[in-house]
């Protein structure tokens, strides 16, 4: 059998995270790596997990003829150009989200992809999860009816830092746009109306760089069913990743993991042990989970479960809600 | 020691639910009750209780010299003038909620009081739940620093009959009207700024006597926390009542009450019983701490817990929700 | 309707808290109470009940001819003589546990209650439990299949003090009596064998007195199962009381009650409020049914639903414990 | 980085287990393994995970001089052999528990073990799982003060067919002797006493092969502490592993693992998904650090976190607990 070789291009954490996923797979060969910045560390990571190849060029990954697909795990503001290029080459294309700041792009690139036809899976890893998963069978089963009622549960542990929160196109399109996702995925219905309410109760510096860290954003699905979504940049007692769908015919929630399941009862309380601290511990099977997707449709030539257009709806919601925070006032799709 | 001697005007359900709760009281005594319908069934049970005087006509409650206090248990529309009536006669008041559907009507009523310097409870008996109290506790201890964000679901168990529909106000005012008190009562600030969506999801029937049987209303604070409701008629599982309020320092969530903790293991799934069913259950024990609240400020001259102008502001919310609902915007409470 | 007339021998912490229910109750009024010790805090609080006749000698109360059913709540050494003398007086009798640390008196007793066919219901109340009821009728309706392990946890928050533990008959008589009876309810079938270890753990002094502080008592039971007590005179995060039947088509378990449902996140850990700390918050509801149950019995001349057997069972399984911890060996019933 | 060579002695289930553990690892390479019947698809899976050497023979992995460590994964009754040889041609040891089913012979391979001065770990996983490791800590810790309860609950899916009942050893030596080793493992104290009930209630083949499906062991330590553990070895609803320690502090508790927290609320109960299966799916997490604890002990020339005498005392109570159920009477670990 002769494997599938991989690309990365940009091997920061997230990078690196699928890297090893990758290394891991009996069909697939991690075969090229490029970052703007190469470091000694860099290339001791890459020997240690028996990588031949590591460049400072991206060009390399994409002209590499035994290459067959693509992670693009480089910055968002890259993401455009180097899809074109990949499809362009024809390369499969694994690309962080989101695709693009703006939408148009993002559907500009869509296009190229369409034309060379190659795969393109987006990193919403979430919809691999083993809870959000099961909100979604269970809705699609009809265990619980129609939805009528979505909610979704998301904040941070910190937020970024600063230098990060400039770049990061904002709470909507950074953070929650992983939410706007997970509601489709869970409603199984497309929004087509956002009213978002945003705050600075975390850090005034957030406010400062025009960002806000604290929202409501509630929605509209085509389905009829009504939405909310509540973020912060700031848990302090770690990540908070819940979702409930409520429905003609009952509820399904689903609660926060935990590192264990002990309960230690004292004199004061009775305690347990905070949820996972953040993304990393959190989705850990979800990122193994998308990469064994990604290859699974490579080799059986079949769909991707999460492709570019489900990166262009986020990315729709998140400009809806920045507007709708912007001009206080709900938003229909339709507008964007 | 003499007793206070209580009279009750409506005694339907909820009146009934109370006169049980005063007859147990060690300092109180149920002088008198009317209705409207003196059937019967309505003797034994007054007999059954030891309640001397059953009358068809309020006035013989109100001008009773020997009545210190009334509880107004009738039909919405008649709780103005009867408020007025009992304050000129010097009674001390416990009125259901809402006092009225016109928020400026409640205003002028809770001028009279105020004139003629009665005590006026208003029927927020939640706000003596076990759960809901823990909430509001922890928030003014402090244990979850400044509010951020107020979360609050609130699902009937099953929507009231059409003819109770047609007189109810609609869902703002007769249901999420304990929802905007909850809000306020454990943001511990003013609501500034309602914003809701409504729809006809759980029965037709609803939307065409004008009404909506689900709703998500979000709402912004003084203290710059947002908050959001979320409203069903229908909740298929039972009574849905729970709240989360999550702030800088931590998060205090609460549950609903179920009837038992037993854990059934099959070899289907695990599972446990359904939670209590509806308020009656749910409510027991608040319904008789709101009561017993009442006496106590009676007895002791000093405030009461829930007074009028928390009914007073809970209808201007929900007025706020019904015309934000209606012209599709944000409405701030300012222009109620 | 006349009420059915009752008196109470013995009016301490227990006694008191029988005649808040019997003076609630619609069809039961409280005629007379005896106590050794009358003091005035006794007889205000009587005058607050407005029970009639307070006596210091317990013979008023049994040969009051109006009092058709009595409440035994004096010490255990007096219940035999005031049963066997209640019995011939024709009074119903409601006597607490045990009914005697020597279960071939409580035979006896037993005898002379049947002779003169009154009822007599014993105080086992957790059978009135929501919790424990839930289990029983879990077990009852084959859910769970046929039992095959049956685990009762029951802890007390704290010993009681020296003077008591020395007259309490031991951890097996005094409190594991509880359980035994829970075993044999939730099991549906007899205790067979039993074997009992035990510890001090808790305090040194218990030792010294002879008693124990700490046991693992197994049992065997008639229909095959087996069973495990575990008991300990101080939780120090309050009264534990679970019970867990496993069977060949699933498990039933029951948690702790709690006052509140919240559960309260912080940067340290997510906590929870201790359980309900003793019995008189944690079986509230148990109690007020006990006695439900008694009067309903007389009024219906039906069986009470723990009757004089249950008592002599529960204490034939104390001895045996004992004699087993006393002997390192199990004890076949059939030897007691 | 020169890798530690390993060779696997036995490719069953749990030998392809710790393969694909090894095989995973940065350090370590899985050199040759070896087992009685070589199929194709046995090949064809060591050529999938680029095992270089497939053979027939132990001895081919025992005589290799590249081979560094070897996990004996065969037959029980072959461990204390190959232990011997192993040890014997310098190889660290991997084996799989029981090592013998008569603790005699444990010994004397202990002995063996020790004079070539080779490591020996045993396959006792469950002390790597996330929730049994919280109990030791939290015990270590003092968290709960000094144990005085400890309690266990170890139940299987569904019982083995009946040929490998035949030759298991029994329920003690082949199922509870993890939970002895738990035993000792979270009340970090020696077993001093036993006492073993025994019934055959999920299928009476079992029984007549002379064996027990269904088990009570109550157990006393050194420090005082009372224990006890139940088995089953058919709970419906699946694998149920968990443990709970009492002290003068406090308690602890673990709850099962669940494939997700999703819990569904319907119009007949709120129910969650079973928990996981059985012990492949369970201890997954477990499995996997048992490897990594083991190969760090040989790179770092540490020792191991389970030795040989965790083996040898697990096994102690396994034949104290069969001596009891035999002989219907507590017996002394002295006395083995």
């Amino acid at each position: 059998m002769t494997k599938i070789k991989i690309g990365i291009i940009g091997v920061g954490r997230i990078g690196k995270l699928h890297a090893g996923h990758i290394a891991r797979h009996p069909q697939a060969e991690l075969h090229i790596v490029s970052d703007v910045m190469i470091s000694d560390s860099l290339k001791e990571w890459a020997a240690e997990l028996g990588i031949p190849h590591v460049s400072a060029d991206y060009r390399d990954v994409l002209q590499d003829p035994e290459v067959q697909a693509v992670y693009i795990c480089s910055s968002t503001h890259t993401h455009v150009p180097l899809i074109e290029e990949a499809a362009k080459a024809g390369k499969h294309i694994f690309c962080e989200k989101p695709i693009s700041m703006d939408y148009l792009q993002t559907q500009q690139a869509l296009e190229t992809v369409k034309e060379y036809g190659v795969l393109l899976q987006t990193g919403f890893n979430r919809r691999f999860d083993h809870n959000f998963k099961r909100v979604r069978d269970c809705v699609l089963e009809g265990k619980i009816g129609d939805p009528h009622l979505i909610k979704i549960t998301s904040r941070d542990p910190a937020p970024p830092p600063a230098e990060y929160i400039k770049v990061s196109g904002g709470l909507f399109m950074d953070m929650a746009i992983h939410d706007f996702d997970m509601a489709r995925f869970v409603a199984n219905s497309e929004v087509v109306e956002v009213y978002a309410q945003g705050a600075v109760l975390v850090d005034p510096v957030i406010g400062e760089l025009g960002d806000i860290d604290t929202a409501i954003t509630t929605l509209k699905f085509a389905n009829g069913a009504l939405g909310v979504i509540d973020n912060s940049r700031q848990a302090v007692y770690g990540y908070d990743q819940r979702v409930e769908v409520f429905g003609s015919k009952g509820c399904i929630q689903i609660a926060n993991d935990h590192p264990n399941t002990a309960e230690i009862s004292t004199k004061d309380a009775v305690y347990r042990d905070n949820p996972k601290y953040f993304f990393l511990e959190r989705y850990e099977q979800a990122y193994a989970e998308e990469t064994l997707a990604f290859l699974h449709a490579i080799v059986n030539g079949t769909k991707v479960p999460v492709d570019g257009n489900d990166a262009f709806q986020a990315e729709r919601i998140a400009a809806a809600a920045k507007r709708s925070l912007l001009e206080g006032r709900p938003v229909k799709l339709e507008e964007i």
